[in-house]
């Protein structure tokens, strides 16, 4: 694989334009000049670990293994909230915030307290944990470095109570967990939970959506469901907002009824 | 030319931040681990093709020849519109939908219908093109791939209306186009409509906009018309939004009054 | 330090979508082929000079000295303001308009009049600077080239008032300068200024703000006053805005309290 150029990719809450991110990115290319930086977002809804979490859970998986997954959704920094290295359980490797923002990713893999006196800025008000802690530390992973340097294992990292499905005779009940930039609702309900059928109604809030293959199958302005590049059903309006539809966001109800 | 890493260039209405531009990208990497990828923009106005269009004249031409661009701007994704690849006269290479994105680069060039059985993933509801398809082809050219090997040739691309200017005696009608993040207006007059003389006077929707040289030579809060760096004649407000002034956008009538 | 690519980073106004950095990155990619190009921010407020230059004085100083800052927030462009390469004191280097953008790198550099024929573009209406005149001089500093060979020094660049903090007894007087993606507020007292002891009582135009070390000791919803990441005083809410406090925001007055 030599020759292959080590990527960090970034997840943030910041914003693109705040210069935040731009500052992990130096500490990044001082540690580790020939890098390559891959923005996944820096427009996660302020604070909300879930949307972080979801989002990172699409992206990370796309990526070659030679990515390291550097993400900050961190409401609790300047808590005790620890700081966390993360090799899943097929080898990605993460760090952040121990604050739920890994969830999808806990189950069988090693996580570690980022506690080595060598990685750790000394506590100072004026720390930026993802510029002056989670930064050096996703280089030196990019790098090569062994995760087992970072400190010691973290048994019991936080885990976020993520969102399912709950299926009940024919009928399968989920929620509304967010909206994409075109306004479609992905919401809890996963392809396997559809058991390979596709669903004879599906109700969200109450209103009638329906089931299709693909977005081209609707009228213009008609309510929509169908399994998106997500693997997750979601709620559609062609060529409008599905969001703009409902009272509520996430947690609103979603019904399929699917063949008995 | 060794040593010079491949470019593929980005342009989307997904927004930056909403993760699947970052999926295009892993999958880029993926297969073209050095490749240096472009924003050209993720912001193009939902489902705006002729924007799209406009954008990726203006910037693609800017770049080494060795760039290929990935352009996704799609409100028929899941219908039987064509994806496609293709040389434009120059040389230049591109990939995404048959929909009319690539008009501007299409007299002269080569198309070719992406519908090579390796290339091209099974149909399902859950395929995101600009991930599974067209990335996966733009990382094939950037990396050296022949086009031809792309599928058979497409003969009868999708072109849009290209707007354009229209003389009448001393006079050229045109139409506004765009606004761009300062406000100012892009219209459909281009420099060489104006056969190389400062117009006269310009008016849009009926308003009087004063012919300059450059943004300088303006009023603060005065209605200019000057020949920007995109080409085309600009309704522009020194240090204020031209388009906050105009009730319509794209469309709204622009009239250039020449030397006789 | 061979095997190091350059860097070349990028601060405007222009808005990331707009396609303009875009066609800066290609005029740059085209003259250095392996450049590493970071955005510092598109999102500059519209023409603010001062939020342009406090944005790149807290990012440009995180970056390694092999660096080239390109930044561009120019009210001015088409008027007579001088076009400007910079070495600051430890030998970062700037291109950009000379308004006032580099006030922060000014003291002790060399600053040069971008004059060489070779470098400058014809004069022309539709010249944009950023693309024809700053990339490609940008890419020849970050290529190994001499800032002398740019033009003559420019002994008089423009400097901003730099807004700083006034003692007066046991008082500090400073004022708000800017808002982040949080809300949270900046203002002109550095952590110098403090003198190493923590305030006793900070009031924002006569709101109090309680002083603490991190954002985690706050309530939620309580106004804070703390040495934030960019060693400035902020004014912040826990898990909210303090900029949704005030009525204004730049100019807006803090006074400190220190131990007598």
């Amino acid at each position: 694989m030599t020759g292959e150029p080590p990527i960090v990719t970034l997840l943030t809450d910041f914003g693109a334009g705040s210069g935040y991110p731009a500052q992990m990115k130096a500490v990044l290319l001082s540690h580790l000049p020939g890098a390559q930086l891959v923005d996944l977002s820096h427009e996660v809804p302020r604070y909300d670990v879930l949307a972080g979490a979801l989002l990172l859970e699409a992206c990370a998986v796309r990526f070659p293994p030679r990515a390291v997954h550097l993400a900050v959704v961190d409401p609790g920094v300047g808590t005790a909230r620890r700081p966390l290295g993360l090799v899943d359980r097929v080898g990605r490797r993460f760090v952040g915030p121990d604050n739920g923002l890994f969830t999808p990713f806990l189950e069988g893999g090693r996580a570690h307290h980022l506690a080595h006196p060598g990685l750790v800025p000394r506590p100072a008000s004026r720390t930026f944990h993802g510029r002056d802690l989670f930064a050096p530390v996703a280089a030196f992973l990019a790098g090569g470095g062994a995760a087992a340097a970072l400190g010691p294992p973290l048994d019991d990292p936080v885990r976020l109570p993520w969102p399912t499905a709950r299926r009940e005779g024919d009928l399968l009940h989920g929620e509304c967990l967010w909206a994409d930039h075109f306004g479609n609702v992905l919401t809890t309900i996963r392809e396997e939970d559809l058991a390979s059928s596709r669903p004879l109604a599906v109700a969200v809030e109450g209103q009638a959506a329906r089931p299709v293959g693909t977005y081209g199958e609707g009228e213009q302005g008609e309510l929509l469901a169908l399994v998106g590049s997500s693997g997750r059903l979601e709620i559609a309006v062609r060529e409008g907002s599905a969001a703009a539809r409902l009272t509520a966001l996430r947690g609103a109800r979603v019904v399929v009824r699917l063949a008995p």
